[in-house]
């Protein structure tokens, strides 16, 4: 078992993402802020994690409040979710995780519940959260590894892994079941630049785990697909619209029009948590725009020459078009999305 | 006048392209062998460049020679041209340079030339070589340029520029001229993985021609795309084979299929050297892997965990039906190019 991240007496304990592969250490934050830190600098990534990370954020902020009760704890539990709200802004599953604690706490101050009260309800809440991810990814993992291949090549884009969760992974946990159902499949990783989350955590994990993984630097894509040792793709989501649009790390619509132009089924795997039905398309999805640094210079070495601009966004949105299935958690959608989007969602209430 | 590489007393003189752009620094190659070294080890790279690289090779192990005659020389001749043509597959324009070296010393050594005679016209034919790739760049650049929008940003690939040729450049000799023309071109450069050429040598050449240039992650394209920002692609060519498809750095097919996706004109801009009539279509045309260590390591640090599978395959095919235009020389060619190309080498005969 990947420990992405993990409640202890000390705090939300994290693998560092940022050092890995070479390197498992772990970094422990023991405030409200120094998670709202770990999410900024990318120590802990992925729309799930993220998600979770920030419900024990908050767990964290009530544990350490002095406040004798809901009703005085209120204004420092607004801050406390706007600092965690404000750390990354594509990832629905962020907001999500923090509304959900928005009505647990509106519930509990309603009911004039103590300070005691609130610290565990709100710490079994994300321990609730913490274990649904993984069962969710291990559901989708089962729908979604039915869909792959017997065997061939599998394309996948960034880390929608065990790291990007709390264990199992979406995109890998698809990958993870077909490999558990007897599927010979050989996993292709697109490295992901610029912060190579492909190369150093995709790989990391899945060598781990014994699945065969070829590192592919992300323009070599193309040339693989129309040799035929793409079979199909799956990638994971940061956040979909009401009508199947999604968007994903930097470089996923770029893979889905290699792979509709070859005719290779892509598949998006997500949680239900990553569905936005409040946004209608991908067009308004904010894409969170990250420093240059990440472009121009590795391991501290400058690769650019001054003066030359640099774009940096850390997303892209794919056109639902592009999409041959979703999988979640609750089963696998087909297009029309914007229909089977909203009949899923009404099936569940 | 960038200084990719020049004829000097003491041998050939190349800029350190594996140095740029932070560090501006030469190598002086004083023997054939030399010479070879430099092309595998990419100090010198781009098509146009090695074939004229590889002639100034042939000069210099003429100069070396104490042979006394055409007939002495040509065991030595074979050996050098042999050398030489084993540094790198792909780029036809090594082939090229090398077979009109041969075809040259053929004809001294039938009307039983001296040696003097034999280094004399040796050099001055490598001379020619590399007079003629400047004025086929200024000449192609005058006819592409014509093709590019009035505004707006034009997407490259690796480079194609003054550094892959004797100067001016291929793909970027287009844009060079566009700009001369008064077209208000703002060029987005994909870094190129796994060297880095369009962010290290692309940006380097234009930015300090003053042309605006923004580098991206190769997989940023497709979003740029959808945003309406590119409004043409152009890109270099290492090998065209007679039905127009077409070898150039690994990447440039994805470009091609996102280009098409998009309906923007996507350009091919290569001398006359590059087309390959011998060859009949792109399956035919070897594509190189390099070393690992290209894609799981930079500046000395490991980036990939062990273990891990990699590809590094320097060159993909695009084939023809993904190219709008194939610039050159001798004019810009339409599909269909099996026809277009035979008309115009045999108008050229």
């Amino acid at each position: 078992m990947i420990p992405t991240l993990s409640w202890t007496p000390e705090g939300v304990r994290f693998i560092d993402q940022t050092r890995l592969p070479l390197e498992e250490s772990y970094v422990v934050a023991t405030t409200y802020e120094q998670v709202a830190d770990v999410i900024v600098t990318m120590v802990v990534r992925g729309a799930p994690a993220i998600g979770v990370s920030a419900a024990y954020g908050v767990a964290l902020g009530a544990q350490h409040s002095e406040s004798e009760s809901a009703e005085r704890f209120a204004p420092e539990f607004d801050k406390i979710c706007a600092r965690l709200a404000g750390t990354r802004p594509t990832a629905v599953n962020l907001f999500w995780a923090i509304d959900r604690m928005k009505k647990l706490f509106a519930d509990l101050r309603s009911k004039g519940a103590s300070m005691a009260e609130v610290k565990e309800r709100i710490l079994a809440e994300a321990h609730a959260m913490y274990d649904e991810d993984i069962a969710a990814c291990k559901t989708m993992g089962a729908f979604g590894g039915a869909l792959l291949p017997d065997e061939g090549g599998v394309l996948t884009h960034c880390n929608a892994g065990a790291l990007a969760t709390c264990g199992y992974g979406t995109a890998l946990g698809v990958i993870r079941s077909a490999v558990e159902q007897g599927k010979q499949i050989h996993v292709y990783a697109d490295e992901t630049r610029p912060f190579l989350q492909g190369a150093r955590l995709t790989a990391w994990e899945l060598t781990a785990d014994g699945i065969p993984t070829t590192v592919i630097c992300d323009n070599m894509a193309a040339s693989l697909m129309r040799a035929g040792k793409i079979k199909a793709v799956v990638v994971g989501a940061d956040r979909i619209a009401a009508n199947g649009d999604f968007a994903n790390k930097i470089g996923t619509y770029n893979v889905a029009i290699l792979a509709k132009e070859h005719g290779i089924p892509f598949y998006c795997a997500a949680p239900w948590s990553t569905i936005d039905m409040e946004t209608s398309t991908g067009d308004a999805i904010p894409i969170e725009e990250r420093n240059q640094v990440e472009v121009t210079h590795h391991g501290g070495k400058q690769l650019t020459p001054h003066g030359v601009g640099i774009c940096n966004p850390a997303f892209d949105v794919t056109p639902a078009k592009y999409v041959s299935a979703i999988i979640t958690e609750r089963g696998v959608l087909r297009a029309p999305y914007a229909e089977s989007l909203r009949e899923m969602e009404m099936a569940a209430q």
